[in-house]
């Protein structure tokens, strides 16, 4: 997972270089078209996508706005899998879900590319690393163990007796509005087929908490329980956030009518 | 294949599925730039990549606007290739091609994910099932067969003495504008190097029927058969969409000078 | 490698072409958002992907804007990779930087589709014969040998006392701008940490040349050393394209203060 785009030479450049350690690794690519310097979104990406990959997989993520300064560079073992990139929050969300075992600096010069280029340590630095830790070499190899790591966090929502308040933590391709709602308490409040009062962005709008999309007819908006569980906001065959003008932050509130 | 897009987790959390139930599958993206919800688009994807794939590949296909409501989900046999996707027409046409062996419903609740999320059936039924097909799971395990799904069809173009009239179902990312003119009786009527009156959204262009692009000068209009045996109105490095500001569905019409 | 984009069959039609004869190739994607027909920006692109490639890949390059006419289709054995794809320029750069062990011309036609598309050359020769290489077949077996091949050629800057003046030769997905400014003697000129005038596209700017973007403040321009070493022109997580209104070809003056 990157921020590089797909159509510059960069990503091909990791792969390759990876190929050229372990030439059995099977690339899976989660996304290059992260918001460039997004760590948030990056963050949140990867703590959706990392729960469906085998156990040992190798999530390697370059969103790495302080490439080439003194922030550390980082491979964490969690419960399930593995994790390389920078100590900037960008593994964070995932890995606090998952469960940490262990978590080491990457400074061992052995397992890089030997000229290091300033500004794409992705290729000379974090690819190298993650393929030879597919290769079998033990994370400790890699460098000294640490204790603490650059965490993001996502707030919990405010639950009163007649509304949910909590934030927009993310908007998908399809324009659906993924709120930090996301526990089974914060939850008890909807009822499945039961409207509510829902305000994003200043903007007041009635609708049915459903199971899916399309228990409701094309352009009816309608609040769901997304498939990271997280509740979201959509419009079936539509685009929530076009509606709302939303933006990652914004608070959003469900209101009994 | 899918409308997912290619910045969100969705994709990788359905490769994620697939390679932890067979991890020795090649993964290979058609596209996930589909249209949202563009059954019709991604239904003439389909029938142009499907052919140039390896006997028993196996098409995963979510293209799902009713997704978590009660359409069927099915898995196809073809001549040469497995489907499986939604019943809603997305896979008919490559199916209607390539000829059908097989077509079951995806009812037996061993072959998904445990839990299912009512939005995401693509990482929760249909990259499980496409899976288990591809580890040697037998297609009759799926669930029961079926006699009918759903089908879009093609309409044939309209031949007369001095014109041949059809309509545009595809549009590709150069602009090339594709017809449903297709079949070597519809194509009679063209000769090769000589030029014909074409009517696109009302506009009249005179344009010769060559070989290739590169047989006129950049910026000159063709008509061209194209790579899957449709007749196409393009521009040699230009943009034949822009210029008749044409959309799927539009009348065609080609006529002798 | 190609301009197909990612929306339609093509590039999954030339997968599929491959696996079918070779089902064991790993595919890798450079990149297929190249601006359509555009030869330089592919050549570049390419110069800066394949060097990382582990030895023996096979470079498959379809940008192909005389595609069905009687531009030369070649296959060229670099000291360490190997190159398909039309004799139009864009697999010089690449083959240039490498050097050329051996080069012939695709004629041989027991290594193509039997029906051969006028307008997909990439599905219909490019891809077989390259899938026909990864499995064994010897280059002498695809055409006769062949000494000149269309060459591109980036100029060369020029370096005066007080100056050095090169030009844009790309520009990447984070706007930072890439000049021909690449040996090091080129490059003697500039001392880290000193700041220079730069002038693009009749802009003059302060900006100093630095390790790498981190070490200004976010906002700030930046000459750099970029991971092919070619000297950059970037603003820390901005973007200098957008800033200069600059081009591929626009001269770029970097001069002492």
């Amino acid at each position: 997972m990157t921020d590089f785009g797909e159509t510059d030479a960069y990503v091909a450049a990791m792969k390759g270089t990876i190929l050229e350690i372990c030439p059995n690794a099977t690339l899976i690519d989660i996304s290059h078209n992260i918001t460039q310097f997004n760590i948030v979104q990056a963050a949140f990406i990867l703590l959706q996508a990392s729960k469906y990959f085998p156990e040992h997989s190798i999530h390697l993520v370059v969103v790495d706005p302080g490439v080439g300064t003194d922030r550390q560079r980082i491979m964490v073992q969690g419960e399930r899998c593995y994790y390389v990139g920078p100590d900037n929050g960008v593994l964070s969300l995932a890995i606090q879900r998952e469960g940490i075992k262990k978590m080491v600096q990457i400074t061992a010069t052995q397992f890089r590319r030997s000229n290091i280029s300033a500004t794409f340590e992705g290729r000379d630095i974090f690819a190298p690393a993650a393929a030879h830790l597919a290769k079998g070499v033990s994370i400790d190899s890699f460098g000294p163990a640490v204790d603490q790591i650059t965490q993001l966090s996502i707030p919990p929502p405010h639950v009163s007796t007649n509304s949910i308040s909590g934030e927009i933590i993310h908007i998908d391709g399809f324009g659906n509005i993924i709120t930090n709602i996301c526990s089974s308490r914060d939850q008890e409040f909807l009822k499945v087929g039961q409207e509510y009062l829902t305000t994003i962005n200043h903007m007041l709008k009635k609708m049915k908490y459903v199971k899916s999309y399309g228990y409701v007819s094309p352009g009816e908006l309608v609040i769901i329980k997304g498939s990271t569980n997280h509740i979201e906001v959509s419009i079936n065959q539509g685009n929530a956030q076009k509606l709302f003008n939303a933006v990652m932050g914004d608070p959003v509130e469900i209101a009994v009518k």
